[in-house]
């Protein structure tokens, strides 16, 4: 026995400073018979599609390994999103993407830019990476201050700018003029993070890698009933997709989500009439918070609405709601939203019960 | 219009030089009846088992996100293994653990230690993070080289020693000893890899972390039947599994993974006569190689037989096997293994159809 083991190391000596002083992403998970906090969808795949797609699981063999490739995952989206399949790659949900494409993109020390406030995790993971981020305000009414843009753009020469848009949470949603004067004036690439794009009647920005090469399209299946699968995936330029593709894991996207996802897909039009449906509880409820006596909602184009709640209350409204039973997302301590709610769009019984209990909470 | 519009940003130019300038991992799959060369289970779980976990996923809702913490998998693994809870780190299969085990530990420019051949991703993903892999190369008998080792982690001080036992591709397993005595001398962590450890006669190193707090187990259920789910996990002192799990993506482990891996692992009994019968077939394989001319078999503990034939006659066996519909692996081009194999051991049908087809290539 040598010296070291009579003074074993300490766990903690083992772990990066930045890492042990931070502290780890969690989220109130307290049970609640309404669960209005995590922008799920109000609706799962209709019966007989969930029927094929568990059938399609069920005959994939156990003990091999995925598709490396995810070949027909990806062909069923590329015919989805009239794509190519070698403008498609694949991840666990956008989170292993932005992970892929920092990966690809970023030396340390690098910075992003991201309008804020926003979808916390492209600051999370460039921070885990060494990358810096920096933040551009969104105005009072959530829009993109373009100004301010244009300077962070000239004097941080960001890497990656992430666009959610519509964005969350506040359910704005960006111009495509502004989009395109963005993408021309960085030196760096673009992520246009379409989440929640299905919820915008106005649609899509299509290919715009197409005209704008440094321009890259995220989307996700969580939204539309599939969050179970965890698939997110990128839409961009071919040469884009086959470079960051070096750095994804070559197995990352396991069998069953190859399986289940790309029967979902292949049944786009079953899911088109859910979309519309959640767009119209949108505007019912959108309308009833308007109507409600202090409370702000702000115009939402995603399958969640911002409201705003005065005088301080975020705190004894928040415990209410719960203790009728509705769990909505709040953002306690955000320097902006903390007086926040996002609530999700439900099913009708769902949004007629969080109005019930808002009312009476409030 | 600004200018520019008139130069679009070429998409080379935002991919990172070295990542540019790599090439993508890739395996050769030509489709083959007999497929050796994955390490892959040759059985499936039990068909009522496996009727179960489809039960299990069937009832998950596909709308609403997994458990962030997979609660009930990892309690599942933890009862298995003996071990608490809260020393269980989940993966997507143990790529994604090396992943978050070099995000945790390392900063840019820091050194992991690896003795090779081994398990490639070790050395590939510590280069996309912009660590230094440095290589400890096995002696002649694929044993550890410990006087080599000591003499580079005095001069490397390597954050993390990634110890595949018994290793990939060589089928050799280190002694609990040498493996105690690098965990005594390095200042970092050591990531005992027991991918293969249900088929090893002697079994697990045990809970080592307890006795030797900078030591992680890591282990995978891919070579027990589950390769399609892509599940790794790794455990470790608490106070690590704390830490590594900030860097983790909340949402790592899908839905699906979590149900069917779940209830596999309540079931754990009924896999252990499998491992059994493939260690069986091992050394029937072994045996009919060490009485074949013109190859070289190392024994091993694992789930695969390395094998060199003499003569350079690698390529013309390995295009031989696979026309006679066998596909093993082939280590092309690699400087120590370019004329080797790695053959999985296969049921007793793969085998026999592997031999007859190596016997007449020869």
């Amino acid at each position: 026995m040598n010296e070291k083991t009579t003074q074993p190391i300490s766990p903690d000596s083992l772990i990066r400073k930045s890492i042990l002083a931070s502290r780890a992403y969690s989220i109130d998970h307290t049970p609640s018979p309404v669960i209005l906090d995590a922008n799920e969808a109000p609706f799962t795949p209709p019966r007989k599609l969930l029927e094929r797609m568990l059938v399609v699981m069920a005959g994939t063999p156990m003990n091999r390994y995925p598709d490396m490739t995810a070949a027909a995952l990806r062909s069923a989206i590329a015919q989805k999103d009239g794509a190519a399949m070698e403008e498609v790659l694949l991840g666990n949900g956008s989170d292993e993407l932005i992970f892929y494409l920092i990966m690809a993109m970023m030396e340390p020390g690098d910075r992003i830019l991201v309008p804020t406030p926003t979808f916390v995790m492209y600051e999370v993971i460039a921070r885990h990476m060494n990358m810096i981020p920096v933040t551009a305000p969104l105005r009072e009414d959530w829009s993109l201050d373009m100004e301010l843009l244009m300077k962070l753009i000239r004097e941080n020469a960001p890497k990656i700018i992430f666009l959610a848009t519509p964005n969350n949470p506040t359910g704005h949603k960006y111009s495509l003029a502004d989009i395109e004067m963005i993408a021309d004036a960085t030196p760096g690439a673009v992520v246009v993070d379409e989440a929640y794009i299905d919820f915008s009647e106005k649609g899509s920005y299509g290919l715009l890698y197409k005209r704008r090469p440094n321009v890259i399209i995220m989307r996700t299946l969580s939204k539309m009933g599939l969050a179970a699968l965890r698939l997110g995936y990128i839409l961009a330029d071919r040469a884009i997709v086959e470079n960051v593709d070096k750095v994804r894991l070559p197995y990352n996207i396991n069998s069953m989500t190859q399986a289940a996802a790309g029967e979902a897909l292949l049944h786009w039009s079953e899911f088109v009439p859910l979309f519309a449906a959640v767009r119209q509880e949108r505007e019912k409820l959108y309308s009833a918070l308007q109507q409600t006596p202090g409370v702000k909602a702000w115009p939402s184009e995603a399958n969640f609405i911002l409201m705003r709640v005065e005088n301080n209350r975020a705190e004894p409204l928040f415990q209410s709601l719960l203790e009728h039973g509705v769990r909505v997302r709040w953002f306690k301590g955000h320097p902006r939203a903390g007086d926040c709610f996002r609530v999700t769009v439900g099913d009708p019984r769902e949004n007629t019960l969080f109005l019930a209990a808002l009312r009476e909470a409030l």
